[in-house]
């Protein structure tokens, strides 16, 4: 991931919140889809958690995604 | 990620080795490169590790490959 572009944290967060809204999912649906709490959703959306790979697949799982759309840099420019 | 395929902290753990043994990378060299202490990055190739985004980012940094490569569910059949 060149130096200029966000880090993979950043990455993760926005195309969390995109795709959660492009299937209109709530957060509070997300995290219950996902079995995490509602508050962790919002803090990991606003790029403020150093998130696991475990908690990565919960929300994957929850948007019926793979990982590695999370982590695609292409979405950042949609 | 299919229920019954291994989650992606095994999935990681899987492609790390991988592609660290297919650079002749040596455990030691990519923890220096990637600022991480050895043990640890001994025990996220054991899949005992449940890693951070931040820690996926130095490892694939210092692999020189996009965190998505190593989340690649066709490594596993090579």
């Amino acid at each position: 991931m060149p130096k200029n572009q966000s880090n993979y944290k950043q990455l993760f967060s926005h195309n969390l919140r995109r795709l959660r809204e492009s299937k209109n999912i709530s957060q509070e649906n997300l995290a219950n889809l996902a079995g995490l709490h509602r508050t962790y959703v919002s803090s990991v959306e606003r790029g403020e958690r150093n998130i696991s790979i475990d908690s990565m697949e919960k929300l994957a799982n929850a948007l019926n995604v793979d990982i590695r759309e999370l982590l695609d840099p292409k979405l950042l420019k949609e």
